[in-house]
């Protein structure tokens, strides 16, 4: 064992040399601890990442790569001419490692304090849905549990009493710039995580018996779930850089004399146990939903048919799960509690929590729907982000968009979520008007691949669409043409109501205008779009969202391709609004039918006029 | 007191029928917690808001704005008429409480668990800066202490001994949709602060006596911040809505014979006990400063340059405080720590805090530089938001912008940060390419108003402009410029200096090319914009960031307002980067010289042949 963990050092040495960057010293002092959990306790077929019984493993002190590739070359997976290409253009072995790249890794991780939150969704994949025995495992640094999510998921596992998991805290004592807060004061986080209802186990984290014993004590704890909290020298077994300040995130000064500190590249292999036969209890894909169906003219808000429409898709597919950040009651999300109250995950009001969790749940095949306000998804951006460096499929779902919420103000409004969401790679928007087109696009959007983003609304609307209607994924609806409109609306979610009606005043006052209903602002359709401009020339945006990022972005975007561009404008929420009924907010912020019908109107006596 | 207590409730229950609307129920619970601070305990001139001896209190739980306003008619500073203006158009009383509105209130909340951050910046301040005796009192409710930014702020309290601080934890049992996870668990909330370095004070939060002894017990602590845990009843006072489920966000049924069964309406006030004669220690604001000079030619990051220029700052400027997120070496935050340790804040792995904090230390008057890698401050994505309906005034800098950082990859790539800033309400962009630029932005950042976002890149780059050049908020340089010019390429940061080489490229080619530095990204310079288009009629973004919501966002928003556009091409980061070289990466993601001269000379030949 001790033999690994120096042939896991040497070999975290050796690739940041090759590198001529990377995290050595934060790999050496954790190497120890993985040796011990690789050789005797972890459970894993290297051929089978997919084996349903695999137990996991996420490294959620991400820049230690070199150590789990160290490892991945110890079990056999990875060869020395692969270790050596770390950090190069075209490796697999990247900075921080991505499940993208490398099929043995659960989560992209390197934004700290994320993979607590990722493995208490795979923790309760396991406890509540697959229920197989498998544990799950994090490796997290000291300097991270400064970080909220952690506290959130220590929150969430302790209050779920996953036993299954298993976090080991490596505390080095030294951050990136110096000393964590609490340095060596092992007690001052076993403390914290007893307070939230952890097992904790404090230990000297280079000495192997006793952490063989911890893991052994983890596993063999009920109704908690356990952290082992270990002492630990970064940069240790080489004594120039052992405990040392200023040494974070730089490769050895000299690796081949610390290679032979350590005693030398003896290639030590680690024979890890195959998982037991497993069988997951995955419900496979099932018959196509049954939709709710909703009459045209019906008033129907968004989050009620996004409610409604995610429980029957979770009535045809039994791999859906739903998880709520407190507020399922105005999202609507608690409709699927009601029929599938097992695959409903509260995770009250923590949104990093909600998405971290979202991610994990993905991992083990499900498909996750996370539901709360759309103000509050920006709490979990920088997991949203990573979920994309995943690849992760994900549903997010953001009710209460916009000024059109009224009386609740500013802080309530989700006015920049289309903004963070259209800069996620990969991503897929959607911002359905009414009842029969939310819930066509939620049963479309969990087939999509990504981070995928529907937004809703508050109050009720009219439905304007039948229900057979289809709304494929990148289309539009064009609800209003003739030959000789003047200008092209392009509008999504409520402000496709206040355009038909400012069409209508327009066509009355002799402006035939053309209405197009964007649902789907990523990928958005250029087709539609380019069309309209070639028949209309002047294209105008509404959107209950700030002017940077959205709809009129997107629509812009269509335009940055070289092409000859029509005449646009935009109109969006340029000022802070306060508290006011949902027509006042909409008229305050100058995107109802009335300002529309007025800078229309303008606008062609300006600038369109034949 | 108990009268007292009463009018509140009263008063809470009428602006919520009033209105319609509002959170009623969530005031009565913590209606004695407030009559006794007010009565006894809260020392405060609501004539003179800015008193540097007031004591400062932040309802946390944003919701129960009833109640405040209720303390605000108590204390004579609004009438009766304007609480029955509450949530309507126009009116002061908005749904959650915000400074922009009302002189009292400290920070805007009504996003949960945002009080205690922002507090935890107004105790430092107090402990720190102004070293004036007040006491900050944060009351919270229960529903929100799961949110992990309450955990980083109590982490950040404790170890910064914060014994000016109060929190005041409503246990009402009920969050929105149901029972909280640990109900009337007063030990499970005393736990976990206690873990964290806190006294608690756990108590009966109707009982007059022990809410009395418990302010007057958190008051003689030293050296810790305490936490007052009151078991208290939602909806207390009137039986048919206490303690009851579905009733949150609710007017009371009957809301007259709730007033009469608190006893009537009697209109009774408090007088709120004068803060002592204090003077604040605020420096004021000094000579100009004398910002670094760097020579043309020389290789400077702009991280450095920031540093350098910020530290410059600190010098010639006392009112200005800098924040780290544990990366200060990596920022350059830290040389201002070299200078001014006294006005620099460790706010370790903890990036809601450290949003939270600047918020803080912004509400005291102070001009705070918080600083992480860009790509992390999408944690504190909705303190930012925030931030911006609070109005404060806070500086936030991100560095290791895009893919330019090279090896480390996706994950500490800032790539979606000029998205998130930009739709942010009133806010500021800046993306400098040179380290003099950045000198001068830098202190022209800390005039402005709103949230100011600076980005800084990794590695070195030349230094293009002199030190005198001057770059006004909103302004850009043309680079290259002729009568002749072809194409009009317009970059920021490290792309400029790729767009000048490849106009010099092109123009080897025959192919004259005007170059604008587009470094204030918002606002962005329409007029130089708008001259490009005229001359050249085409215009090419190229910027280190997601094509969306970045730089070729920016430059088509100037084009969205009904005027003829020219032609636009944006060229952004549209893989998901892995490890390379910097220059590796920029080739890869096209937006390196050599794919921006291919690129233009391909438009060239296919539209913009004469």
């Amino acid at each position: 064992m001790q033999d690994l963990a120096r042939q896991l050092r040497v070999d975290s040495v050796r690739a940041a040399d090759a590198a001529g960057s990377g995290h050595p010293t934060s790999s050496m002092s954790a190497a120890d601890l993985l040796a011990v959990l690789l050789a005797s306790h972890f459970r894993y077929d290297f051929e089978r990442p997919a084996h349903p019984g695999n137990d996991r493993f996420v490294l959620s002190k991400g820049h230690a790569s070199p150590l789990l590739y160290a490892a991945y070359k110890a079990a056999g997976v990875i060869d020395d001419a692969e270790l050596l290409t770390f950090r190069t253009l075209g490796s697999r072995l990247e900075g921080h490692p991505t499940p993208q790249r490398l099929p043995w890794v659960e989560t992209a991780t390197g934004s700290l304090g994320q993979g607590l939150p990722v493995a208490v969704g795979i923790a309760l994949s396991g406890k509540r849905l697959d229920r197989v025995g498998y544990r799950v495992h994090v490796l997290c640094g000291d300097s991270e549990l400064a970080e909220g999510s952690v506290w959130e998921a220590a929150e969430h596992a302790g209050f779920e009493h996953l036993d299954n998991l298993t976090l080991i805290v490596d505390v080095n004592r030294l951050g990136q710039r110096g000393p964590t807060r609490h340095g060596h004061d092992l007690d001052a986080y076993a403390r914290r995580f007893r307070a939230f209802g952890w097992h904790t186990i404090e230990i000297d984290g280079h000495d192997i018996a006793e952490i063989d014993h911890a893991y052994t004590g983890a596993a063999s704890t009920t109704g908690r779930p356990t952290a082992i909290i270990a002492r630990t020298v970064k940069g240790k077994g080489v004594a120039s850089v052992e405990d040392r300040e200023g040494l974070h995130g730089k490769p050895l000064p000299d690796a081949a004399a610390a290679v032979e500190e350590l005693g030398g590249d003896r290639g030590t292999r680690v024979h890890v146990q195959a998982p037991p036969a497993a069988r997951a209890l995955h419900s496979v894909r099932g018959a196509e939903p049954e939709l709710p169906r909703y009459e045209i003219g019906d008033e129907v808000a968004t989050r009620t048919a996004f409610g409604e429409a995610l429980t029957a898709l979770g009535s045809a597919r039994g791999d859906v799960v739903v998880l709520d950040g407190e507020v399922g009651d105005s999202t609507r999300a608690e409709f699927f509690a009601k029929e599938h109250p097992d695959r409903y995950f509260e995770c009250y009001i923590a949104e990093q929590q909600l998405v971290g969790a979202s991610v994990g749940l993905a991992a083990r095949g499900w498909v996750p729907f996370a539901a709360t306000f759309g103000a509050f998804l920006t709490r979990a951006h920088d997991f949203v982000r990573m979920a994309a460096v995943s690849g992760a499929g994900i549903n997010l779902v953001g009710s209460h968009a916009g000024v059109a919420i009224g009386q609740d103000g500013p802080s309530q409004m989700g006015l920049e979520d289309l903004a963070m969401f259209r800069a996620v790679h990969g991503s897929t928007v959607l911002c359905p008007c009414d009842a029969n087109q939310t819930a066509q696009l939620v049963a479309r959007m969990a087939d999509l691949s990504g981070v995928r983003y529907l937004r809703t609304s508050r109050g009720a609307g009219p439905v304007i669409y039948g229900p057979d209607e289809e709304f494929p994924v990148g289309g539009s609806k064009v609800l209003r043409s003739g030959d000789h409109d003047r200008v092209t609306l392009v509008a999504a979610g409520v402000t496709v109501h206040e355009a038909l009606a400012a069409a209508d005043e327009l066509a009355t006052a002799g402006i035939p205008v053309r209405v197009i209903d964007a649902y789907s602002v990523k990928p958005v359709d250029r087709e539609a779009l380019r069309e309209a401009a070639r028949a209309t020339g002047c294209l105008v945006t509404v959107e209950d969202h700030r002017e940077e990022g959205g709809l009129g972005d997107a629509v812009a975007q269509v335009f940055s391709d070289g092409s000859p561009a029509p005449r646009l404008v935009r109109l969006g929420v340029r000022t802070m609004p306060g508290s006011a009924s949902p027509e006042e907010q909409l008229r305050e912020a100058g995107i109802d039918a009335g300002s529309l019908s007025a800078a229309v109107a303008l606008l062609v006596e300006q600038h369109v006029a034949p």
